[in-house]
């Protein structure tokens, strides 16, 4: 098959937020779907790697901001450049808080849902969580941002190299010739899949 | 909570399709994510009423082709505002076939990919299919059709109606002025959250 044909599916981008005892937390995910409206259900695959993904897999609740076209990449690099493992993301910045105590972010953003989980499916490298719709409020009137137009207009264009692969979520740049087939994004944990040649 | 949050989710449309002893058959269906790349997964919901949906149960094989913007009106009211279980959606449409013997969709698509289904999880109104992609192949170079594109560039207007509401995936109007909560669109099975007033 060509596996080219994956990158024809349409998304949205999202910061995926969740709190635990001891700190905040978001990454950014581009899997959500409204699964059923009576009543309103929703899933989301979740890399494991991800410090968010285990907060979500012990306090089984989450928020999603949903990006606009608004966003800068400065978002993309805050939630999805580096690692909640190793940085407070949610240190002073600016961002709301959900009936659940989770943050959502308030600027680049056309609203946010919250989430309670109510079961998950262990898919090998993510886990795809379902989980009810407990709140969700427009925070603006801005058109959602696609990975389509990320990609055409927000994702600052890679510095040029002769040779190496670039991710197509976040920019990283793997600067060798040949990209092994379980590499994994370091800074947004995607794999080898959602790499291009530079 | 502000239900109409959710339609700022993006999507894709897709033309989901199957075939059993008797024949084939196709729905849309806008619910299709990549959920692990390695290996390739993705997950699809599904209305239990859509013939479609009972094919796949019971075959556990289906393809997704992947609308591109150029696909007319025709094709969203082939597929969606008529039903398998009256019509023979392929009898004489032009449609390639996959290796897994499922047709697709060439004209109005950029792509299709094959699943194997793996497991499946109840939803209640839908059915989620978690599966395999065993093949997929690019049919043309335009770009994905968004749900957002389809709603300002494809559909065509509703007359225009004093009251009533319409399904804002495939255009039918529901003549009277309240909605029931639980009202399904008869024509593509979306719940009444997919309703807009006139």
């Amino acid at each position: 098959m060509d596996n080219s044909v994956m990158f024809k599916i349409s998304y949205g981008l999202y910061v995926l937020t969740a709190r635990d005892d001891e700190k905040a937390n978001g990454c950014i995910i581009n899997t959500l779907q409204q699964v059923t409206a009576t009543p309103n259900k929703v899933t989301i695959a979740v890399n494991k790697t991800n410090l968010t993904h285990d907060m979500i897999m012990t306090t089984k609740k989450f928020n999603i901001s949903i990006l606009s076209e608004k966003a800068t990449f400065d978002i993309f690099k805050h939630f999805g450049f580096q690692s909640g493992k190793n940085v407070d993301k949610f240190d002073g910045y600016p961002a709301g808080t959900g009936k659940n105590g989770v943050p959502y972010i308030k600027k680049g953003t056309n609203g946010f849902l919250s989430g309670d989980v109510i079961s998950s499916v262990d898919l090998g490298t993510h886990t795809l969580f379902l989980a009810n719709v407990t709140d969700g409020e427009n925070l603006s009137n801005d058109n959602s941002v696609t990975y389509d137009y990320y990609q055409k207009h927000i994702k600052e264009a890679p510095q040029k190299k002769s040779k190496g692969w670039v991710c197509r979520i976040c920019g990283y740049i793997y600067e060798n010739e040949n990209l092994p087939p379980d590499f994994i994004c370091p800074i947004c944990k995607h794999g080898a899949a959602d790499f291009e040649r530079l």
